[in-house]
């Protein structure tokens, strides 16, 4: 099976559908806002994973896509509002919303994406119980996200911040959002408490992966492959897994190496490579790769529950791919 | 019957129930902020109108509360992102979100208050076919909230608004969450097809009232009586129905003058207080002030269809007061 391809049709497919539900509207500048980002394309990973998992169950995709919609316009409204946050001025080798309409429009193309996913919500055919159910995983995954990115914030500010505190805003930053595609995709298409439970962890910690996994691109990229600023990571002092690990085994000259550039917004471009050359000396860049791999595993053996059928074999591709991938 | 009793009444039980539901989290800022405005208190307008209109068509409070939870919360959220956008630095006189948590906790903070407000929905108790339809009025009024603030925005750099562009842009922006209470409230309570249109027309028609007793309120009040900034709206060059009217009425000497100070950041009080006098001298504060009147009534004569009750009675206050209020 070839999984790019897999991936590349149900995208493809989504898109269609994405495209007819997220229409222009009035006033123009603010869905011109609103369909930036989610109109430019991407991976569509999280309704990728939905469409899988249904498909997994043995439901029917057409049944999960209104599903599949709500969770790409949460995700790319919590892209837009994140960008305003982190002063992000690119996203997707293009202007984040903020850059080019503004912020308040932006805020406002936020809100907008984050009603427009309830919206589509409403097109689903499920008895009350579990629609409520459904509804109530992305009413609890937005409260999660937004702790986590909170979470995230004040983590900049602390040297002291633990592996567990980090994998938990991570957890809530990225995870719930993965888990939540895997879980409600079976859980839309009628699947087993079992089975829904096994995509549940499956999509966590794939999340967990492809996390740690972005946190080593970000070091190993720069600004025109991945399509993000380069060094503001270690300017503005963010907690990867990797600076985490690195602030809790540096010691002697390295730890004060670290204390100077860490999250000192002023640090030159030589200084930023020192700390990047740290990070590889300690062991930190290899513990996240292993932390990576570890999850990967996790996510591959919730499966198992699962009787064989591509869509699993897609699906324990896409977490070996969230481990591998370059961008 | 005394109207503000009533009111205080209403306001004092739903204060104990948002107490209830809207509880401290982690990371605790991120909740303090959440809850910075909805637990100052306020007058509670819209659930007051929704308790009175689920009275109104015989139905049991508790029952509506959650309802009444959900648009409160959903007014806080626009509140705190509005306040983002203008640039507001007080709100009931205190500090506003942004200003006393920094703009990124401000951000999650509305987005929590967003996603709260669908949660609370939960705690309703009613058949599919009802809960869906509230929810969809729900992210109805929600997509034309955004629309409004965004023709708002849009308007502040025109000078040709006419009153018809105005009244939509209001209508969007503050009426349909009136409509919302009103409308939702008798339907949460089984109310019929009859009477929730008529509460629906009500709310509207007090939305629009409402609003426009606000832009006269900003022109007669100072920031101690007010809590907001003056002069803001002048020199943003904000377009109120009495600014649309000065704007569209206004020729020889005074549109000059106009041109001049309205929407010129940089107006000294001095210049600011020409304005203010100009709008009186043209009749503007009188026209807008007329239109509040003709929105009243109309509100009041679309309760003709309920019968007789103590909440009937209330609603009908509830409008005189609504362009009678001095804050």
């Amino acid at each position: 099976m070839d999984l790019k391809q897999v991936l590349e049709d149900k995208a493809s497919f989504f898109n269609k559908e994405l495209e007819q539900f997220l229409k222009n509207g009035k006033p123009p500048t603010l869905y011109n806002a609103a369909r930036h980002l989610p109109m430019a394309g991407g991976k569509r990973l999280r309704p990728c994973i939905a469409m899988l998992s249904c498909e997994a169950v043995s439901g029917k995709i057409k049944n999960v896509m209104p599903y599949a919609i709500a969770l790409e316009l949460l995700h790319n409204f919590t892209l837009v509002h994140d960008d305003i946050m982190d002063k992000s001025k690119l996203r997707r080798n293009m202007p984040s919303v903020h850059m080019k309409y503004g912020e308040p429009t932006a805020i406002m193309a936020g809100d907008l994406l984050f009603t427009k996913a309830f919206e589509a919500m409403h097109n689903l055919s499920l008895n009350l119980q579990i629609f409520k159910k459904l509804e109530y995983g992305m009413i609890n995954c937005i409260r999660e996200i937004c702790e986590g990115q909170q979470l995230d914030i004040e983590f900049e500010i602390r040297n002291d911040v633990t592996e567990q505190e980090y994998l938990e805003m991570i957890r809530k930053k990225t995870a719930v959002l993965f888990q939540l595609s895997s879980e409600g995709g079976a859980l839309s298409c009628d699947g087993s408490k079992e089975v829904v439970n096994a995509l549940s962890e499956y999509g966590e910690s794939l999340g967990l992966a492809f996390q740690i996994q972005d946190d080593c691109l970000d070091i190993s990229s720069d600004e025109e492959t991945l399509g993000k600023d380069i060094g503001n990571d270690i300017r503005n002092g963010k907690k990867t897994l990797i600076a985490v690990h690195c602030l809790n085994n540096a010691s002697g000259e390295n730890k004060i190496l670290l204390s100077k550039i860490f999250g000192n917004k002023n640090a030159t471009n030589e200084e930023v490579k020192k700390i990047y050359k740290l990070f590889i000396e300690i062991g930190s860049v290899e513990y996240a790769k292993n932390a990576a791999i570890k999850y990967n595993e996790k996510a591959k053996n919730a499966l198992s529950v699962l009787r064989n059928s591509n869509a699993k074999e897609a699906l324990i591709q896409l977490a070996d791919y969230s481990i591998r991938r370059e961008k």
